[in-house]
């Protein structure tokens, strides 16, 4: 199953719960031997888990870079995506050449826990039952993924990642891994992100399932078995959750108060402003691509996700001792994951005389900065990662890292 | 009509379409003689307007306070709500001795059009058809509902309002009010407010918007025919709304990460997190009190409210040689409407020379600030009245207004 079966068939997420439909991308099956033990107690055996990769690994396998993807994220980070068509959601960063240069390092992206683009999660089948786990499925934590992940790394033979990174839930997934296995993880760049989850961050994702909840086609949770789907729950949800990764200045300059393909208000409930249609079509094509139960699980390991109750209380002790170096990121203009939550975390590692970069980066694009191809971003996760490269000694063919 | 008929029954909102109910308070039939010509087009005849009122109105009827409520507000201002009980929303501000002192202002609220609690709006009957309104209700401005309340003025017999003053959409129709009548108004008090909705404010109202519609039981807008009512979806669109009217401190300060009646998480999907009980509550508490039509018609005028583009693309030109004198009030945690938002409003009144004084409170409350009895705020409030009233040289049953 390791195999990459590259398709182009609209087979993954949606389909993905027959198991003999073809699969668009790298998936292996893990906990086979030993089954993975999740912080809820329950333990996975031979569960999925999908995965793509970009550039080679290395003799030493020593130049590995996960790539941990955001909430509605997925493994394609550099490649069209299978169902949509469009393009990566790194690809401006990921390539030849690029930030993440595939020539210098193996990239890896791995579809999170609970997720619905081919690893184990709500949608896909309970083998000890035979029907779709449903919610059924145990509620998974960000530690559960990055336990997951590190079981994919024992398969494919990489003892020690040469950097971690991701924004968002992937900046979370980053933390848990300099946290948990800070000796298989040279570096970690965490963007974006937050050891834990505010009040207010918990309130906006509970309005996303609750809007998912009140959906009747989600029936209970049952909605495959049905033969349905809560679009239009999953849609408010998503257009909820929208919101909150632009900043309000970036939807000044994209929209305005400008009309949607009219002079006037029309005085009636139809997209009359351009952000409205804008949101509208940003409900409409998640939908086709994303399914809500897992949107239920993910958003709720975020919202669990507290690095420093998992360590006593005081987030220091989540990095005692540790030998990884951190370049923590931030944008101006985030107000879901704002600057002072990164500085928390810049001081948990000070406190423990941590080696750690620290970059605030001016953009007024919100949350979203980091999916974005920003110039001072660009340079400081390309400066870092080359530094990095050098103190680890990095060789590709033998030559050193740096060109 | 005219004449008060008080009883707590619980008949206002969701029976107010029957016409033989006891309607629990003041209300009249305007535009009898004259129809409200809305700005759509659609002429309204007959149609019932509610309010109630607080203190004496004077001979000379100069002391008239209208206050004006806000999106989820109603005209119970400083008295129970005859439909939950609870006590009326600015009570701590409008009363004998308090900060509106009805013992010498006479206070008055109205009921928006297009609202729920007995003035014409979608769920009231179409005199034309003798159904109801539903989506058949024409699309209203915040212009429609100050020229509503000016009709209710002529028939009070009051010329000139010593004040008008409201926040948030409160705000907006002080504003429409010294705008559209501007020698019909001593003095204007928007708190917390905006001259018109930036991208970020339509986005989340379009939110609730699609969160409603989404909802099967709104049947596109004709429930009350088939006898149901999208609770869900309405709900999902307050929880929406609501995390907006707060400020982040505040709810770290009221929430933090703190569980609810449990020591640890769940991993489930009930609420594990207070806020999240909390954002429950305040969602099926609403769909007890309000209307889902009427939460899209009033949502849909704030959006259009734009008062410089009404008058020609300019904010100043609304007040171009305004006799009014103003007091502009926002809150430093508001992000909702933020101070910059205030401060455009006051440009703009500097920019005619208009009489305008501004203050931002310091509070961490977020938007709902200004339905809280914050110390600053009162003593702004209140200090302003009490100068107007000197200004106006207004008597209380023949002293000066100052005790």
């Amino acid at each position: 199953m390791d195999a990459p079966k590259h398709n182009t068939g609209r087979t993954a997420a949606l389909g993905i719960a027959d198991a003999d439909a073809p699969f668009p991308g790298r998936r292996v099956v893990l906990g086979g031997d030993k089954p993975l033990r999740l912080d809820c107690g329950v333990e996975l055996r031979d569960f999925p888990c999908a995965y793509q990769t970009y550039g080679q690994l290395n003799e030493a396998a020593s130049n590995a870079i996960l790539v941990c993807h955001a909430l509605t994220g997925d493994q394609f980070v550099a490649e069209a995506h299978p169902m949509t068509g469009k393009q990566g959601w790194w690809e401006q960063m990921v390539g030849p050449g690029k930030t993440l240069d595939t020539n210098r390092y193996f990239v890896l992206c791995v579809n999170i826990l609970g997720g619905c683009m081919g690893t184990v999660g709500p949608q896909e089948t309970n083998p000890g039952t035979g029907k779709i786990w449903g919610l059924d499925f145990p509620v998974i934590t960000i530690a559960d993924m990055v336990r997951a992940q590190a079981m994919l790394l024992d398969h494919l033979g990489i003892d020690q990642l040469f950097a971690v990174t991701g924004g968002s839930l992937g900046g979370m997934q980053a933390l848990e891994w300099a946290a948990s296995y800070p000796e298989r993880v040279f570096a970690a760049i965490p963007i974006a992100t937050a050891a834990n989850h505010t009040a207010q961050n918990i309130a906006f994702h509970e309005v996303g399932r609750q809007a998912i909840m009140a959906d009747p086609d989600w029936c209970g949770g049952d909605y495959q078995s049905h033969g349905k789907r809560p679009h239009r729950g999953l849609a408010v949800a998503r257009m909820a959750a929208h919101v909150t990764y632009l900043s309000e200045p970036a939807l000044h300059r994209k929209f305005g108060r400008r009309l949607q393909d009219r002079d006037r208000v029309a005085f009636g409930f139809d997209a009359d402003f351009q952000v409205e249609s804008y949101l509208r079509h940003q409900g409409t094509t998640f939908v086709e691509r994303f399914d809500a139960n897992s949107y239920l699980y993910i958003t709720r390991a975020m919202d669990y996700f507290d690095l420093a109750q998992s360590h006593g209380g005081v987030l220091a002790n989540a990095f005692v001792r540790t030998p990884v170096r951190f370049c923590v990121i931030s944008f101006t203009s985030d107000w879901l994951y704002p600057t002072p939550e990164s500085r928390k975390i810049v001081h948990a590692l000070n406190a423990v005389a941590a080696n750690v970069s620290f970059a605030e980066i001016v953009s007024d694009n919100g949350h979203d900065s980091f999916l974005l191809d920003e110039f001072e971003f660009r340079n400081v996760l390309g400066g870092f990662l080359t530094g990095a490269a050098e103190h680890r000694g990095l060789t590709i063919n033998g030559a050193p890292a740096r060109p």
